[in-house]
């Protein structure tokens, strides 16, 4: 168990990394690492990876004393007195694995199991290896795959499903009733249009704190495998999510939006209803999408349009004020 | 109780519905419907609606094979060997009556009481006919009406009064302390302005998933009755909503912001401090709204202005790179 | 106990308010006050407050029939057969003063010790004098801080430290994983990199409803003494917020942000991963921040940029219209 707030409780020697990894050490093998960081920024204590020539030719330039290289790359101007390097065969996944060891004991994924805190409708069905947090609520005939950690204060409405491996973070809310009303012919006023669907998430998802997914109307909202939402992210009702998705902070999609696999939405965009967003497409943060956009393309801006258009505009818009007052002005007819 | 994720538990026949809804049937009456469907959208086994000779028109394109049609609309080219027209008074409102119908079946209103998991303060008054739901928080002295559903994971703040038949999603926050402060004179930093008032939400209301809705510095914040919040919102101090409004979702109305009756605010939207926002205008989604807005109008981006106006614009940004590059470089004096 | 909705249970005399505040009294000390305004807005039962010449000259032309008056201000046209003056030393502390008090007896703060409805891990170290509301869930290892209050439904994570006398409101989500991925070199799918981190929240803080603050990856995100961010703001992973900042409703900070000390964000503001926000600078509402901001500065507009010009760039536009339309096509090559 870490001392709450002590961050300085990852301390690795070289040839235990070495033993971890597999990897062979040129330098001293008992330095000791206590932090992981790019070349650039290192310090001494900070662990870093050359998985490239690029990087190799900066490594004397380098505050860090050890690095995890790449087989086949070659190192200039190590000095092995000093320092260490730790070959194996791919530095950038070595680093991967040796954070993912280092996590799984500083950090242990949350117990399988219900918490005694969790409130789970005894006609939801969760996996045994799953674990539901403290005041999670889980609602009647939900179900909750394998190895699924619902966090502290999630709730999972009726019928909704979570796929194997999947994450949702505290707070986040899957399968209210979506937003939809009709104008009630008797008092005028927005009356609620049922919402009958329900929430399918995929395998090795992530939601992110306080999201919001709402179930369809009819059909179910869907998220697709290996789709990561960020915190604070509106996901409205019969939205559909492809794989690998990455979506950014805040953003919101409004009802019956498509979403591409591995499309990224930056933090804080919105998604008009019913537009579809194509396979691999990046839209800038902030921007507003109105209209479908085309697999693979780079859009920005309210309304979204090609990147490269946007750009233009606004470095256009930065001489528009010179350019008007430049202008005689017009009478006005 | 439906199977968990299963979207095929509607099964209704031709007869059935005409019966619910004192119809006439004109053709086959032992078709069944599993679903509902826009005319232009519906596969065979979907219910569609036609009130409008408009529609009428195409209901022989439709792959739909079941229609509520309203008294007097003439349908061209029925088969009702293959097909069913059921005609009622207005098949708009009938499909309506049989969604709610069919939903107080599929996924009926959570039971009036208080769960056993919710969290009710001694001196709140909970109506007898109120649903408070799991992990659900009711603090002091708040009052809830008839047929109010408060959804788990909801905090109902101190002294905080909610009209009847109102919905509250689930995460909810309503009556947390508004965000005022001012300089504290001795250590030069924010220093809190208590916040006395308390939030008044008005009859058959629904605020969305992970809302906030603060406080007022001293009268109330106020929703008015019949008004819909989606998911995401942010409602700050002393804002006054009238009734019949909708606003999407992750929208933002700063303290002491006006909103008139029956006014629409689109997704993200942004009001400032001591904005009024007249009845029935309409904002479109993104705007940020930073000055009045007279009655019935529709406005449009940041800051916002009329949308005739800011669609010129947008247009004319388009041009504008162009327009720069034909300009003859300003000497710079 | 107030009752419920009942907003009219402030009712102090002229004398109580001068004994309470050490004021000195001319005019009719058994007049009462239910409410506090400014001078503009005030009706006849209103406190209100002077405290230059300015608002003095006004003094004879406002509805209230109460002032608490700087000494030393000169006031103009006071008929003490109808009104009262206090005089104190400074109106505006004196004001202040007189909320905190009000507020005390009204809405005292939550009372010191863990809801029998909250969940605490066995490890966390939670302070006697601290507040813990009901439902809230503090994890692992984290550490809060005298008179701290924790409203309910708030998650505070693994290892989280809380400052004295800091304040988070319901729902708010401290401490969940910050989002980074990298692409899995087999899957071709976003892959989790562990956030090893913590989240350090300084003294007289306050956190919004429904916000969330990530863990660092390896050092923590920091929040400095005195900050104030109101509700549903998104503070990613490595961000660091300096000393008595102030954060709008709705805006996020990207990984790695760092925010100077007194800076002022608006609402719905976005600052883009690694940006630096100098000391003092004032980012206007709904803008979208690319690039470092001196300190100082007035900001505004997407991407954000010296208000003035942004200013000018809005007006130019308002103009761009009439100018496109008066320009020559130019031919397409």
């Amino acid at each position: 168990m870490p001392a709450a707030g002590d961050e300085s409780t990852l301390m690795l020697t070289v040839s235990e990394i070495a033993s971890q990894l597999g990897g062979e050490v040129f330098g001293k093998a008992d330095l000791v690492v206590t932090g992981f960081a790019g070349l650039d920024d290192a310090s001494a204590d900070d662990l870093v990876f050359i998985s490239s020539a690029k990087w190799a030719g900066r490594w004397s330039d380098s505050d860090a004393r050890v690095a995890l290289v790449t087989r086949g790359v070659e190192v200039q101007g190590h000095d092995s007195e000093t320092s260490a390097l730790i070959v194996v065969e791919n530095a950038e996944i070595g680093l991967m694995l040796l954070l993912e060891a280092v996590a799984a004991e500083l950090r242990p994924a949350p117990p399988a199991g219900v918490h005694s805190d969790a409130s789970v409708d005894p006609t939801a069905v969760v996996s045994d290896s799953a674990s539901i947090g403290a005041r999670a609520v889980i609602g009647p005939g939900a179900r909750i795959g394998q190895e699924v950690v619902i966090h502290p204060g999630v709730v999972i409405g009726e019928a909704c499903v979570v796929g194997d491996r999947t994450i949702v973070h505290p707070g986040a809310v899957i399968g209210a009733e979506g937003f939809g009303f009709r104008p009630d012919p008797e008092t005028g006023l927005p009356r609620r249009v049922p919402h009958l669907g329900s929430v399918e998430i995929g395998s090795d998802v992530e939601i992110g704190a306080c999201c919001c997914v709402d179930r369809g109307k009819f059909g179910p909202t869907l998220i697709g495998d290996g789709t990561k939402i960020d915190n604070l992210v509106q996901v409205a009702h019969n939205v559909k999510i492809g794989r690998g998705v990455i979506i950014a902070g805040q953003a919101g999609l409004a009802g019956s939006v498509e979403i591409g696999d591995g499309a990224v939405l930056g933090a804080q965009v919105g998604v008009a209803e019913h537009v579809k967003i194509g396979a691999g497409a990046r839209i800038a943060a902030t921007s507003g999408v109105l209209r479908d956009i085309p697999s693979g393309e780079d859009y920005a801006g309210t309304p979204a349009r090609p990147a490269r258009q946007t750009l233009r505009e606004v470095a256009a818009l930065r001489r528009l004020p010179e350019l008007v007052a430049s202008m005689p002005r017009r009478e006005s007819s």
